[in-house]
């Protein structure tokens, strides 16, 4: 099966069917967030330090870091929030630009095998992004659009993924260092969106055997109890086959969809991840046995 | 696709790939309920229709009723609370006994179509239980065990399924009466049974092209949390194509992974039932205009 292996200074893991599903965190993002943008263009990492931190802390494989503040010199803070991130916490990390010269920057500091988010199928991001990714040896996002845009068709989306490891390929970079991601669509504004998404990913798993990721989020957009429909899609997705995902893991209910998921595809052995975050504590009984205190009540 | 048709003299559901998940509420049983037993042997069924309301009320698509006391005159008990839990509530009923006289008593008593729960493939069970359900027009599930027990093997599980379809068939049975319990097996004991019973759905779907159902709980036992994992599981079963579940519909978390399967499948169109359920409080915002209230605070 497809092993992606993507590592930092100090840990490697493997993306793939047989592993822990991948937590990619998301938090290290001005996009949206103006104090945390004000500050990373300001020099101030103080929140991008304890946004790593928490994040590893609550479950995060790896970590994604963006620095695309407008008006800023994003190359040079994207490599020193990298620098910084890699000197405070172990876990690999995901350098997210879409300025060619930001991915270098942040590739020429980073240490160990990063993964590159993102490369879309368009030819000129093509001939620019993979020869970045080949030179430095890393694994890359693979965006499945091109220059027509986001089609609402699987097939043309899954189309596209292949044109993209094909010409990976051609660049020397091998199958399991391209992760797909399919493009979630709202399921707010397009019904089918969640159904066609799990459909492509079986495709993408199956057909195409590429593990996959993405921005798990976009399928709630809109619409209330994010987190909740978040959750019921990551369950379903890790279910399907999808191997990572671009998440936040300091949300509680979408964590517990992606361990549940590790438990029903086999990867966490004997549920040992499972009860050590769940398990209640224990109490003494009648007769100064242990027992567990269970949260259900005996049935009446 | 294939579709089961179930009805009350009220009201008709359909269990099938484009319907809504259909959540069979579980808790009018005995079976470790002393006080409930006591009181329906002793003829007060007072709980058994609040139980009913509550789950009908908490979304239960159908309820399945069990009167499975030791010592009582099941067959009676039986046919009473399915008399009494029709004149209260509308929903369809899943008539559950392993005693045949007890299933005969409530189904000569059912008004509408009921599901008889349950035959396995034991000969001598097929022999008794399929002429009864072809005599009343009932439908049926299959549990996948026969006189060799249980097979931890999915593919025996599912050889299992196919002879009861086909003996079905014998009796005038037709295929989309059939209603195929895969037998979910704990994952705190079993590392793979999560994983054994989604591939097993997946062939049951679409090779024997059969619903489904089951145990929901069984997935969960002798692990804390079990109602988180109930979630993700019936999440990703949904998503395999399961489309019945034995459950209890009061527990919140296993309805949320349901209602979210529900919205992925694409069988809640426009999301109507996620956002009836979950769509938070409407308030006045600046200038007048009303906006949502929402739970995520604005990113920092």
């Amino acid at each position: 099966m497809t092993k992606t292996l993507i590592s930092s200074d100090k840990q490697e893991i493997t993306i793939g069917f047989d592993s822990l599903f991948c937590v990619i965190g998301e938090r290290i993002n001005p996009t949206g967030r103006k104090l945390l943008a004000a500050e990373m263009a300001a020099g101030d990492y103080s929140r991008v330090l304890c946004d790593a931190v928490a994040q590893v802390e609550a479950g995060a494989t790896m970590l994604d870091i963006n620095a695309g503040i407008p008006m800023a010199d994003e190359p040079s803070i994207l490599a020193e929030a990298i620098q910084r991130v890699q000197n405070t916490v172990d876990v690999p990390l995901a350098i997210d630009s879409s300025i060619v010269a930001a991915l270098e920057a942040g590739l020429s500091v980073y240490k160990g095998k990063a993964l590159v988010n993102s490369v879309t199928g368009e030819e000129e991001r093509l001939e620019v992004v993979l020869p970045l990714v080949k030179k430095y040896g890393a694994a890359v996002v693979a965006i499945s659009n091109d220059e027509t845009g986001i089609s609402e068709d699987p097939n043309v989306r899954y189309e596209v993924a292949k044109k993209i490891v094909e010409r990976a390929a051609d660049f020397g970079i091998p199958r399991e260092d391209v992760i797909v991601d399919p493009l979630i669509m709202p399921v707010g504004a397009i019904n089918m969106a969640g159904r066609s998404a799990l459909d492509l990913i079986i495709r993408l798993r199956n057909e195409l055997k590429v593990n996959t990721t993405c921005g798990a989020s976009n399928i709630s957009f809109g619409l209330p109890n994010r987190r909740g429909m978040n959750a019921a899609f990551l369950s379903m997705a890790a279910g399907a086959g999808m191997t990572s995902a671009i998440m936040n893991p300091l949300h509680a209910e979408e964590m517990m969809g992606i361990m549940g998921a590790n438990v029903m595809n086999g990867t966490d052995p004997e549920c040992r991840r499972w009860i050590k975050k769940f398990r209640e504590p224990v109490v003494l009984g009648e007769g100064g046995r242990e027992r567990r205190q269970t949260r259900r009540q005996r049935n009446t």
